[in-house]
């Protein structure tokens, strides 16, 4: 029987979907649930990771370190991770991580920039720990685009490379395709990480696997930006149907999932319009605000200025591009009347 | 480009959502949004279909010829479809939904009973209705027994078979080996309808397509039994990206969704534990709740004995069997004490 990895991010991502609320003491609660359910490695922190606790992406409820301290304090068997996403976080945030704890560093840039987390995988390489390299908004790259990158990861001494669908917006084809290149060029694991903004989490999760992904992520109840990650106890159960061997307890983290995290959540995680949307057009879930605002500046619909950032392949930062395209659009209505 | 035909079955599987409580007013306008997104079918009624508003499966708010009034006359393009389950539906019913507007009938039987539709697919026929047979928990049944009972409905002159997953229990690979087995022998078109228990509606019914379907369900927020149908706006936009015609109007659906029918809902329909343990267990959505109160006074887990009554292939009626179940894993457990 195949083994699968799972790593949960319902304590990072999904501080995403609770504007980042969470107490380091309901952090150690569930920690100590989805440990108790086998689950392999866990991924902790604000949304956007070591150093995305700021006036720009919104402060966590508790100072970074107590998070890492109070999990890392209930971990008997399961790892502890951490997301680097270089600019916001850096070398001396990672230290500190490490100094609770933190055993797993995964660094995430955009798909074609993997340049940019060279020295963050060299350093934690060096101190060792277990690096992963984290290849953000992957549908945006073709997948000989996506093996370059990978491989640059595996040359910094990355352990593991993760085909990541930051905006839900991939189809079983297009993960497919991807792992399948990457996993038969490199001798590294690769990971898949989804979210659900087409309903097609779970399904990629699968097509992911038997492309040959060997390590995928999950979040309880779904908890994540946007539509939400791969439901953790969803896999669990779909996995064990597909028969592939988890290491997880079925039970135990449906119960963490009704008795715990349903309780902790602002809302439940549907694919709501909005999720679609930026599924859909495979744009930056952050353009989704100010898209709507530029659309009722300009009396243009939001989803065709999403629509028009995703084909001109804009990345995060680009927000002023938006009110561009809406005035464009508008130009285009205005001359077709 | 290939076209897919979508029937939408929010205004009936819907119905099952909101304890059978809309409106035919309501019915009405949501149908009349439907009809003007361009949706090809729509089926509408009791969530049991004809003749299930009842002491037994509920009552529906208003008799069930007002629904079928109410609807027929705000649509200008689109079918209207009923489900007929035989036993609980009959061809009076039928007779009484033709005369309201009523084009097609889906006769809905349990995977291996074919042969108790046969009179209601010859009426229809011989009325001028379209007929479908509707093969419900196909699951349970391999693939070469789906061919043999859909091979019975072609003979009893059925314009289309579908392949059913009422229990949200199957995985891409099942879909694909029933599909592409019926698909493969039969000159009618193939269709499928899938729930979400697994969180693989959308994956299945790509799934689905790809191995030969050509009209498949979906509905407006998934609304649905159990964790829901395909939801029709994400299915929408993930058939556009994969390059299907469906003649959906995108925009439409989706404000449909969130300006109507978001509303009207009485819970998110979201992959909670107990449509989980519906899907994992492969067994009747109506046996959770006695699976429930027999765990309670037996003292064992609910979950148990659903995967029990899935692995005995217990079809719906059989819920007696739930206490013996409930007994037995009781005594199991005290054995092993």
């Amino acid at each position: 029987m195949k083994s699968i990895r799972i790593l949960d991010s319902t304590l990072r991502d999904g501080m995403h979907a609770v504007s980042h609320q969470l107490t380091p003491a309901q952090m150690a609660i569930v920690a100590a649930k989805l440990d108790e359910a086998g689950v392999d490695s866990i991924e902790v922190g604000h949304g956007d990771g070591l150093g995305g606790s700021s006036c720009q992406y919104g402060f966590s409820r508790a100072p970074e370190a107590e998070y890492y301290q109070a999990v890392a304090q209930v971990l008997t068997k399961t790892r502890l991770a951490v997301l680097l996403i270089p600019g916001i976080g850096t070398v001396e945030d990672l230290e500190m991580a490490m100094a609770h704890g933190v055993k797993t560093v995964r660094v995430a840039t955009h798909v074609t920039e993997a340049d940019t987390g060279e020295q963050h995988i060299k350093f934690a390489k060096a101190h060792g720990l277990e690096a992963i390299g984290f290849l953000m908004m992957s549908h945006k790259a073709p997948p000989a685009k996506v093996l370059e990158q990978a491989k640059l990861f595996a040359s910094y001494g990355a352990d593991i490379v993760y085909v990541t669908d930051s905006a839900g917006a991939m189809l079983p084809a297009d993960v497919a395709a991807r792992i399948s290149l990457v996993a038969g060029a490199l001798s590294i694991p690769v990971g898949f990480h989804a979210h659900n903004n087409l309903g097609l989490a779970v399904g990629n999760t699968l097509a992911a696997i038997a492309a040959g992904a060997t390590i995928v992520d999950a979040s309880v109840c779904g908890l994540g930006a946007g539509a939400g990650n791969t439901q953790l106890e969803v896999l669990t159960a779909v996995l064990d149907k597909a028969g592939y061997h988890t290491g997880v307890d079925l039970y135990k983290v449906m119960d963490l999932a009704k008795d715990v995290v349903e309780k902790l959540m602002h809302r439940p995680q549907t694919v709501n319009t909005d999720a679609l949307a930026i599924g859909y057009a495979g744009a930056y879930g952050s353009f989704l605000l100010h898209s709507r605002r530029a659309a009722e500046r300009f009396g243009v619909d939001s989803r065709d200025i999403l629509l028009e950032l995703g084909r001109r392949q804009t990345v995060g930062g680009q927000e002023d591009l938006i009110i561009d395209v809406a005035i464009e659009l508008a130009k285009q209505r205005n001359s077709s009347l």
